[in-house]
């Protein structure tokens, strides 16, 4: 398994001697990078030696390569550029993190980057042509074929993250008069006219409507003679190309379709869009989900530690205000805190108990809305379901935690302080878990990003005055 | 667009007679399923109208009705079963979420369910089995063809979520020595014995076992009279039928696969697993992920109210040892907190800011660890760089909050005590946010599942100690 394109000046022998110890590591059956491997590499790097690095990364496949470089430092990974940039296949770039394509594309000039994308079908071009500055990038653009050139600079007049980005400009496509021999036919004659992968032809009228789609299964089984109209799939989403990608995303995985053309404002075929280009956004959406929730605008592993610091520091400065007016609620208080100090001691329990149970219910309800699992039709339904959750549960925790700081601290009032707070608190929390997500998607804020600030908001103060007046009342 | 297999006793005029307004509601060009349609389903139900209800499921997609399904509650689904249930297409189940096909499935006997089952693949049809109890299951098993009997009844041998739970068993396959000729000759004549749906040509040798694989596209490209080996793409990873589909998924996405063959221990092919099988897999390992690092263990959407209640309180009486260890932790400072009740009103914002910054760095951890990202090997400089990130908004937030403090407490003490407890739990949450997911990888426990409750006993009790101890030392 030779991945890399042929490397010069190495002799057969010198390359077989060298294959030995380091290439048995990938033997193994596994489909990720052993982190064996990544220290045989760097050790290689270290010691200078080209000839064993190129040993080991010839072994692997253009994934694991571009694992390998994203996993190593920078400085390693230069010095892999420097003596392999020119051996590695141009869809190992594929395969790379964002930044750290940005960052071997910045060491580049144009023509170089140029000739990693001039073969590249049009929705991998640009996928990697997003990633340049704006100014790097007509540079690079200028010096791709004029066919290419032509689909990349139509590209990028689409808006960001639509199906237009999105398409390959290659499509397979007949008119719907024509017969299964004649498309077979066709289809060996033009095959360097044919996109480098397809699954489907599209079968067009005239005016290069879109009127239905042949899965080349169904053209292998069908008779010679059949006309391609008579096994057409008529049954088919047309994407306008304006379309975000998430509804895209959302139609692929709902319908469990393989390729869908994309159409212009006419109706007419102007692309497609394969499943592979949908993997990528499923992955992406599901992932921004997990991400926002926890805070985090992107994964930064691989960003510098500034522009980590940056994004980090703001959802943090959010939060501070939310525990900053916490705080102030706690304020109020301070006659009853000076005074019974278990107060003081019992609130964390309180407004931490309120802030998971309204998480889980958040959790739920925002990915419920992302799989539009939730919507205004069953809304209500949920948050009634909610409030019971909630108030079940809250029950149980009154009754669990009331007992304890009864026997905790000796006083009855205490534990009936705790266990009415903890109730009320944790059935506000699951009615507002529920019910700020989905308010949030009314108003078209993104619940994923902004529900856990008003969640902790809502459970912190909640939790706090609900403890701390029972308090003042019951026990001063 | 009519999606329900025909209806008996309504004549044409009737039904076109009925078509009129409520049809064109789903006619504009939308991915999901509009509430209104929902509602005026809802209403022909209430209104027992059978006729408008068939109408308006007519024009809706099997993806579409599965939707309605899940969303209206219990009463009208059975409604609409008992009305159209013998109409439904058998693919309309497969998007059914789980918890309403148990439901469903549990109305009905043995053969009604093995007639839905019958048409399907055996990746398909395992998924539908999979969710009936064992005794019911194996009922339904016995009246299902032989073939399919068989496939299935192997396919439970397999582990649990296992790529021999996935793979379909109908495969196109042909023997390394075939022309293209023959190949596509071959497929159009045994069309009834080939998958119903498949997009690639297995290469086999006598002892069956796979040597390469032939997309569709490139078969149609080639000449008639080249061998298929010799178009057949040969560097093909052969999934053993035990591996674990997360692991699957991951190989599919890493490469951009649509399909791989399964081997036996032999490396016998015995089955094919295509992109489609995949897409649900990534979902659910990402909203896993979600949902995990949120406290629940599944969407519990549908489920019902005590099975909700039961699979949450688990988490939230972890989080209360936890927040309990936190709070004896803050009764050792009561004398403190008795003294300077400002400490009492400001502790939650050193644990809140210390557990958002963490949880921040757990996140991309998590994920990282969960795409591969994150590994042995890069391990030491994440954590490196987190405890900097750490850091560096330590400093940043201890000034803010420091200078903030000596403003409302008049106290330039109480500011600098604020201050250095927030660097170090920063710091501190930053570097267990990074390190607790790796250690709890290397030691083979979820990340996403266990990483919160570590982590927040870390941030509340290295923000209550610090803060509290440097306050009684400087305070008092």
């Amino acid at each position: 398994m030779a991945y890399l394109v042929g490397m010069e000046n190495m002799d057969y022998q010198q390359e077989q001697a060298l294959k030995a110890p380091e290439a048995a590591i990938v033997e193994e059956t596994s489909v990720s990078l052993p982190d064996e491997l990544i220290e045989a590499v760097q050790e290689a790097i270290d010691d200078e030696d080209q000839h064993r690095a190129y040993t080991l990364l010839d072994a692997m496949s253009p994934p694991d390569v571009a694992n390998l470089l994203d996993k190593i430092d920078g400085a390693d990974r230069k010095q892999l550029i420097d003596w392999f940039g020119e051996n590695f296949t141009s869809d190992m770039f594929l395969y790379l993190s964002d930044n750290v394509i940005r960052h071997i594309f910045s060491d580049m000039n144009p023509i170089e980057v140029a000739r990693i994308i001039a073969d590249m079908d049009t929705d991998d071009a640009m996928e990697l042509l997003e990633q340049l500055d704006e100014d790097f990038r007509v540079e690079v653009v200028k010096k791709l074929s004029k066919k290419l050139r032509m689909h990349v600079e139509e590209g990028f007049t689409f808006p960001e993250d639509s199906a237009g980005r999105m398409m390959s400009r290659e499509v397979a496509v007949v008119p719907e008069f024509w017969t299964v021999g004649k498309t077979l036919d066709y289809a060996r004659m033009a095959r360097n006219d044919l996109p480098d992968q397809f699954f489907d032809i599209f079968i067009v009228d005239p005016g290069y409507r879109v009127v239905g789609e042949v899965p080349l299964d169904a053209l292998v089984k069908a008779q010679r003679s059949t006309k391609v109209a008579d096994i057409a799939r008529r049954e088919i989403f047309k994407i306008p190309v304006t379309m975000d990608q998430e509804e895209v995303a959302h139609l692929f995985r709902r319908d469990v379709i393989l390729a869908a053309p994309v159409v212009d404002d006419g109706e007419r075929l102007i692309g497609v869009i394969t499943i592979d280009d949908i993997v990528d956004v499923i992955d992406e959406e599901a992932e921004e989900d997990v991400l926002k929730l926890g805070g985090v605008s992107e994964t930064d592993i691989y960003s510098a530690i500034f522009s980590t610091v940056r994004s980090r520091f703001s959802w943090l400065a959010i939060n501070l205000v939310t525990a900053i007016l916490a705080s102030v609620c706690i304020s109020f208080f301070d006659e009853a805190l000076e005074k019974v100090v278990a107060l003081a001691i019992l609130m964390p329990i309180v407004t931490g108990m309120g802030g998971n149970a309204g998480t889980q219910a958040m959790t739920v309800a925002v990915r419920a809305i992302a799989t539009k699992e939730l919507s205004g039709a069953n809304a209500l339904r949920v948050i009634g379901k909610e409030c019971l959750v909630g108030n079940i549960n809250g029950i149980l925790f009154a009754i669990l935690m009331g007992g304890l700081t009864m026997f905790w601290f000796h006083s009855v009032v205490l534990g009936v302080v705790i266990g009415i707070a903890m109730l009320v608190n944790l059935t506000v929390a699951c009615f507002a878990g529920v019910s700020i997500p989905l308010f949030l998607d009314r108003v078209r804020i993104d619940p994923a990003l902004a529900s856990t600030v008003f969640l902790t908001t809502v459970t912190d103060i909640v939790g706090f005055v609900v403890f701390l007046s029972l308090g003042t009342m019951l026990l001063i």
